[in-house]
């Protein structure tokens, strides 16, 4: 009779290697790590135990964790969802809720085992490579439950997060998209929109690089962030970022405006409300 | 007969506060600090001597830095350029240079003394409580110098940035205030119009600081700069940060039409540009 619990991490990459890092450190585990591309597979080796084929990775799995990009969750779900049993957790750590709560409340059974579940955590390098024991330490966890998950597989989820150190928090899956739409989508596209401007400068004038202080280095750090990853969360989430990106766009008509005009009242004040705010953050 | 040189800080905060610091180690220095309000001065005498008039602290220098805010370096120069004799160098740290440099041009013999400055140094926090030793550490120098400038008295300016450990390089003043528009200025802009959005949002709804992440906080760490700094750099620089805002605002413009049609082949393409021109950076 197995008393281990199983595992099952399915994509290995920043998020699933971390995952497999925090949980190594646990007595009483089974990891079992599965990429689609077996060169991920082999990079994955280096963390935890690495199978073949999707089925033998889920085999038995107390828990399965689907740590593939946005786009790949639905697909995997439907995969997934008719062969596990019993108690079986599935989760995924998709910067995307709505979408995949609406559509995965469709497929029969599936409320018996998938909490849809968003970490906020990541870095601007991908792949398993850079996985990190503590990456989730002290991170919110999104919970966004579907409608019909039994209380006691959404605590089982509250308790997994809390197991690798993160902080997890229920949360309504479409107020979960408008949330991380303004506070993480946008400024994804801002800062790779503003890089490609400073890009096009650099073409003219190679010697512009000397003026990129640390201030430049912060501001776009995420503009290096994982484009397949990026690419599915702005094609999911387009309709909670456009209404940001809009009223954003429309700001910066004004400050435009501003501009000409020349108050330095006004860019004191500007500037002032902007600091007020930021400081409020830790 | 007095053989130490002695170097007075004109506006002792954060920038005239850590080059105070980095000084400090250095034998046969005399340094003397000046701020103009007595609240200043007295925080700036924890770091170096400091003096209760301008002309006390300008008297018998060698090197003359003025590191208060952009709109006062025309006139303090004014006030200055009269007082001082022999082989004195005045140097500021203003971000802006074309203004700057324009006006000095036209105040008689301060060629003789004057060469126009700006290190890329800085931090969020302000004030003389916040110096620190290595600030300018391996950070770029713009020296942007008067047509007139000797080239003796350049030379001088290259070597005092040298022996604080920066990286001076000499610019024109028109190109330089073009790139920092685009690298610097831009960004402090475009940071605090989205974290004003985003306070927008905290007042409908607080529990959203829970999505505020590292990318949000990396994106958003310069909003919190100083505003009486950056009104003087966003009003004297305007011109430069508009032709940037404008530019970065219409393609926004076109970031809002491909959010709506949704090609994920457009994202993936737009975010691999972003990336490539980011990792170009260290």
């Amino acid at each position: 009779m197995a008393t281990r619990q199983k595992i099952a991490i399915i994509g290995v990459g920043l998020l699933g290697g971390s995952l497999a890092l925090a949980l190594k450190k646990k007595k009483g585990l089974e990891l079992v790590g599965w990429n689609h591309r077996a060169s991920s597979r082999k990079k994955a080796s280096h963390l935890l135990q690495v199978v073949s084929t999707l089925e033998k990775a889920i085999q038995n799995a107390d828990v399965i964790i689907i740590c593939s990009h946005s786009s790949t969750v639905l697909p995997l779900l439907k995969q997934i969802g008719g062969l596990v049993k019993g108690q079986t957790l599935i989760m995924d750590v998709s910067s995307i809720k709505g979408q995949i709560v609406r559509a995965a409340q469709l497929i029969k059974g599936l409320e018996n085992h998938f909490v849809p579940c968003h970490p906020m955590a990541g870095k601007e390098k991908s792949g398993s490579s850079f996985a990190d024991a503590l990456l989730y330490q002290n991170h919110t966890v999104f919970i966004t439950p579907l409608s019909k998950n039994p209380k006691a597989l959404v605590r089982k989820a509250v308790r997994f997060w809390k197991s690798v150190g993160a902080l997890p928090v229920l949360f309504n899956a479409k107020t979960h998209d408008q949330y991380v739409a303004l506070t993480s989508h946008l400024p994804h596209l801002l800062a790779s929109a503003y890089v490609q401007l400073y890009g096009l400068q650099t073409k003219r004038s190679q010697s512009i690089s000397v003026a990129a202080g640390s201030g430049f280095k912060d501001f776009t750090r995420i503009a290096a962030s994982n484009p397949a990853m990026w690419s599915d969360i702005l094609e999911m989430n387009a309709e909670e970022v456009i209404v940001f990106l809009n009223q954003y766009r429309r700001h910066l008509t004004a400050l435009e405006k501003q501009l000409r005009k020349g108050s330095k009242t006004y860019w004191f004040s500007f500037f002032e409300k902007g600091k007020t705010i930021r400081e409020t953050i830790k």
